[in-house]
């Protein structure tokens, strides 16, 4: 790519960005919109819609970019639990390493690359062309000293990276423990979850488990709630919340819609029929609920699953730790995950059927990875424009214009690309849900691991690569070829992903601005009249974008030896993320769950794999520069690499996976003579009830009493 | 191979084997050699030696054959433990498996392979010389319709081979499990190995043990012994009991010598002096001990280390498995060991040593697998009498006599390779005695593994890929060739490993005569004249036995397909195997220790590794047979192998590692009102005292008079 289409790039993401701040600054303050940019802040009731309209809130203004900044990480941790701040500190983390990354880059490397003239002895009759290459390593002549400067770089790197990700992952371990000992007594720290539970003689699930766990665990154990079939109830009571919400908006609105909203030149006439509709509707899931529960807890079919509550953390840590019974198939426990957190759908599965489950799901995900090559190819014949020629020989004409040709090398790719990548996360999520796991927090941790596997290997080989899958694959499949395969490839498409990079820009303010349910909003109120009232509080998709940003970071780690120019566009990047992800965690998302940072060590991994892959780069390209001695030299780095992630994963990872006794039993130990304690047992023995089988404490049907659906187990 | 040559090589093996077991019979019988043949029976004083002579004495009998036939399996579990049951279902597990092998490949293989004409198409002007391979897959017709049985046959054997080491692995599980049972109660149930202990404000280890199970553990923590740095202590009274040992002798022998022994023309008018000299070198080393001990527990130099009892299994089972410390490095908990199968020396590594060590250890022991392929290509030299020539030529008149260049290619090549082998068991066991394991039995498992690596690389291998270290080991970082390179090297060394087969049935019987305590034990009665009477009664070398006898294993099922003339070999290796080592195990070995069968988990590992290892030939054999179609078909195999193998690990390993909860609880109510467990409470107190600085029993100083070294912790 030329210098001018990168500044084509960079000018229009840059515009883009500064428009949709604008558009952010002004829509915010929008009374209806309110429910878009502030729904948690609606929810919780801080904030009221206000009627108010005036010129001031037609003039954009930064003030919520000061909130933003200025917010601390205590109100965050409050607010969005320690996820969020997880979350935020991968954007600090990226801050600290490509700050200090940026400054080795761009005045020490920068300046090496421009003054080597590799490039320049070579009679070029279209530097201009190819002037970027100018900045990147492939400008220091070959066998040069100057490429010892570059070696101790990648050293200073990798120590720098280290020492920050032992003291990131030191501060979130340190937090992780606090948050536990901070909190209050919580449902899933006394419960575990029992699969496998064998049935012998015709008892039925509930007394096997009792008998189990009176007989092996007497002193701790407290109470237990076998898990039902319940797919066919489930969506019933579906089908009867919706119908509820529809009748309760329909009523309401008959009253308030005046108020709030204008137009309605349509249907305010047919309301009395709908309603009348709805009720009959819901009347008839009402009598089909009845006849599926015949009442207690005898609902539904038994699963040979329950949640066995014990009087202690520590009570249930034993239980969960150690095997329980001499078939290591049976009875099989784990930590529970917290009440709302549980996945039910997928509950019923046994221990054979999760496990295949398991292997279909790892061979459909590799699949769908592999096969997703064949649209990340086409985007990548955008970026050569011969190529694109040759495909469409009809556009020969318009690919002439040096604004189009510009456009499409520039900026068209990553756009594309990015819109393709949308598609990804849910169907990642899917795979995931079928595998077995019980919490939405360990669907999405497990998506956000082949999200992560997907993105590395779809955008960056896949793009770096040039070729068919196979051809691709052959490559991996002769490891000691790799770095110099990789040295000749990678450099190469270093504009690709500085303009993939300065897209992103556009990215996050789309995500700032919420585009898609500000659409979908604008379009219900004008268009199909569905004006739901009901504030939405979204949930953030840890799983679609923290590999997003992973990505950010390893392309920054890879091209930090070969072509600082990248490391700008990176900060940026990360400034503005940073920013942006504060105010979104802080007003728009809600915390669906709470994994107590769970997600770090998926960044620490990532973050290790982009540091070896940097290595193996570095590797390849000082043979390439015939500086053989450097190349041999670099390779006790990824040995040293591997050796300091081992040490991390001993030091930090365990507590991640579990609380160890101390902790456990001190807590324990602190509420032994809290009075509040019988409460919290009293309300832990119905805390894993499925909510299908729950007592509804709002009214079902339309003469507004409370009709509980089922009375507690 | 011709078949000559491998009828010398059956012919000189069958001789030796049959000259041995005779010797054998006849040795045995003879009271000098009653402490070779049969030590432990005269530990146990089942046996006296008695000084009869007769002509009986020098007749053959096969009485002990029949002897170590009869014994029931539970006679071999009382004697020898689990751990020799494991040993000897070994063999058990390979006749099942050859039986059904030898069945298919002798009746329906073999006649099939002799019946096909691929070799004798062409016009072998040495067929003689050749006359092996027609025995095998190389003389079917490329491309015949015959070689579906082949494939029929590789999936049958995969069957047989996963039926009966299911049903094998289910055996132990539950042998296992029920020695568990039966058992009473040991100290390593009750036991938990604390490392990584933190001492804070200069207090004693013992004291920071004491103070954190007593405030995390209250309820279950019985004791706890901390381990001490004693190795000065230990080497001193090592000394002393040498001396003494020798004092003792030589007094006991001016008394007895006399009836026992004849001969003596030597030094029985030196005594004198000679025990005057022990006496002062006794008192000296006595006097540094003293120095050395200032008394009570104090002495030596505490390590961070300690062993903590429980009042019950499950109590030491949850602090176990539970991590204790908020900081994973420290207070790491491990099951103890037994107590006599504790390793003292290398005890005081902290968690980064041992950890380093670990890494050290695995580089060096991959370092000598591969180094030791040198003397291996020069022993694959011998077999290839050309390549002889060219480097020693002054050989060439004696190659060429057909006597001696039957022996070399037959006969020679596997005694220099069982000769080279013998070296590296202990070596082995050295490096896994650094690895930082705190018991015998696991460092003979690790160095079990590495044996078994060692002994597949360098025996198989590096026997059928001919070329350099570098040339090898490419083969392997191409791995998609893997399959093709392997058909066209293997089938070409079938006649190297049926030679090899047949060495080791001589290496079994010098097993059974034990020549080398035997000659050790004639050199020293009759040219030393040090008769020591004490019997020595040796354990069994898991590790250096269990992988020799996996080859030949493996062997059989490689060549199962290509040459199935090595299995009844393979049968009567493994039917002299079983006889002669049930013989040994209840006459000689004693075992060290009992590790429940925690040996069985390799020999699974193994097999399914050998099964692979078959499938990968296969798939390549029959693309070079022109069968591209079968190549295809077998792959479903590996990988159902593998998926078997992934559920046997759930299935039956989990119980290998660490008993369950239910087994736990239920001996822990058994004994709950049990009044013999407070005497073993007592005694488990002081169960896990270091050795050195155990109360000493017997005299040390010439007045014998007990003097204990110190007074119990």
């Amino acid at each position: 790519m030329i210098v001018s289409a990168l500044l084509t790039s960079v000018g229009i993401n840059l515009g883009l960005f500064l428009f949709f701040l604008l558009l952010y600054s002004v829509l915010r303050k929008q009374p209806p919109n309110l429910k878009i940019y502030s729904p948690r802040l609606l929810a919780d009731g801080t904030l009221r819609p206000e009627g108010g309209f005036g010129i001031d809130s037609l003039l954009p203004s930064p003030g919520w970019v000061r909130a933003a900044w200025a917010v601390p990480e205590d109100d965050l941790l409050a607010s969005g639990g320690l996820d969020a701040v997880v979350f935020v500190r991968i954007f600090v983390f990226c801050l600290k390493v490509f700050s200090v990354a940026g400054a080795i880059g761009i005045f020490i490397l920068l300046p090496i690359n421009y003054l080597g003239d590799q490039l320049r002895d070579i009679d070029f009759s279209d530097i201009p062309n190819k002037s970027i290459d100018l900045f990147s390593i492939s400008n220091v002549k070959d066998g040069s000293n100057r490429l010892w400067i570059h070696f101790s770089a990648a050293y200073l790197i990798t120590g720098v990276v280290c020492y920050l990700l032992y003291s990131e992952y030191k501060f979130i371990y340190h937090k992780r423990l606090a948050v536990f000992h901070t909190s209050g007594p919580q449902p899933q720290h006394f419960t575990i979850l029992v699969r496998g539970i064998p049935i012998q003689n015709r008892s039925s699930v509930n007394d096997t488990v009792h008998r189990f766990f009176m007989e092996y665990h007497p002193s701790t154990y407290l109470s237990h709630i076998v898990v039902h079939r319940t797919s066919k109830l489930r969506s019933l009571i579906t089908d009867a919340e919706n119908l509820y919400g529809r009748l309760t908006h329909l009523k309401s609105r008959s009253h308030t819609s005046e108020n709030l909203h204008r137009g309605g030149f349509l249907g305010s006439g047919r309301k009395v029929d709908v309603v009348g509709d709805y009720a009959k509707k819901l009347e008839n899931v009402e009598e089909n609920l009845r006849i599926e529960q015949p009442g207690g807890s005898q609902a539904g079919e038994e699963v040979p699953a329950a949640f066995v509550s014990f009087k202690s953390r520590y009570g249930a840590a034993a239980a969960a730790h150690i095997q329980q019974s001499i078939n290591p198939t049976l009875w099989v426990t784990e930590q529970a995950p917290e009440p709302h957190d549980i996945y039910w759908p997928f509950f019923s599965t046994s221990f054979m059927q999760r496990w295949i489950f398991k292997l279909v799901v790892l061979v459909a995900s590799v699949a769908l990875i592999i096969v997703f090559l064949l649209p990340v190819t086409f985007v990548q014949g955008l970026t050569n424009l011969e190529q694109l020629e040759a495909l469409f020989p009809f556009l020969k004409g318009i690919l002439t214009t040096a604004v189009v040709s510009q456009v499409i090398t520039g900026y068209l790719p990553s756009l594309i690309l990015l819109l393709l990548l949308s598609v990804v996360p849910p169907i990642m999520k899917l795979f995931s849900s079928m595998q077995g796991f019980i919490a939405n927090s360990e669907i999405e941790k497990s998506a956000c691991t082949k999200m992560l596997w997907f993105t590395i290997w779809n955008i960056f080989f896949a793009n770096v690569l040039t070729g068919s899958v196979a051809s691709q694959l052959q490559i991996f499949l002769d490891p000691k070829n790799i770095p110099s395969v990789l040295a000749v490839v990678v450099p190469a498409q270093a504009s690709f992903f500085i303009a993939y990079v300065v897209t992103s820009w556009t990215s996050l303010s789309v995500e700032l601005t919420r585009l898609v349910p500000l659409i979908g909003d604008w379009i219900g109120r004008h268009c199909l009249r569905c004006t739901d009232d009901g504030v939405h509080v979204p949930s953030i998709p840890y799983h679609s974008e923290i590999p997003r940003i992973l990505l950010v970071e390893l392309l920054g780690l890879v091209y930090f030896l070969l072509a600082p120019l990248i490391l700008p566009f990176l900060l940026v990047f990360f400034f503005i993320g940073y920013i942006i992800y504060r105010n979104q965690l802080l007003n728009v998302y809600l915390p669906k769950y709470e994994t107590g940072g769970k997600f770090w060590p998926i960044v620490h991994n990532s973050t290790i794999f982009s540091l070896l892959l940097m290595q193996a780069i570095a590797i390849g390209i000082f043979g390439l520069k015939k500086l053989p001695l450097a190349s041999g030299l670099i390779l006790p780095l990824p040995v040293l690499t591997l050796l300091y992630n081992e040490y991390c994963r001993k030091r930090f990872l365990p507590i991640f996976v579990a609380y160890p006794a101390e902790s456990l039993i001190k807590k324990d130990r602190e509420e032994q003579n809290d009075p509040e304690m019988n409460v919290f047992f009293n309300k832990l023995v119905t805390a894993y009830l499925e909510p299908a089988l729950m007592p509804v404490s709002r009214p079902l049907n339309t003469n507004d009493h409370t009709t509980p659906l089922l009375s507690s187990a």
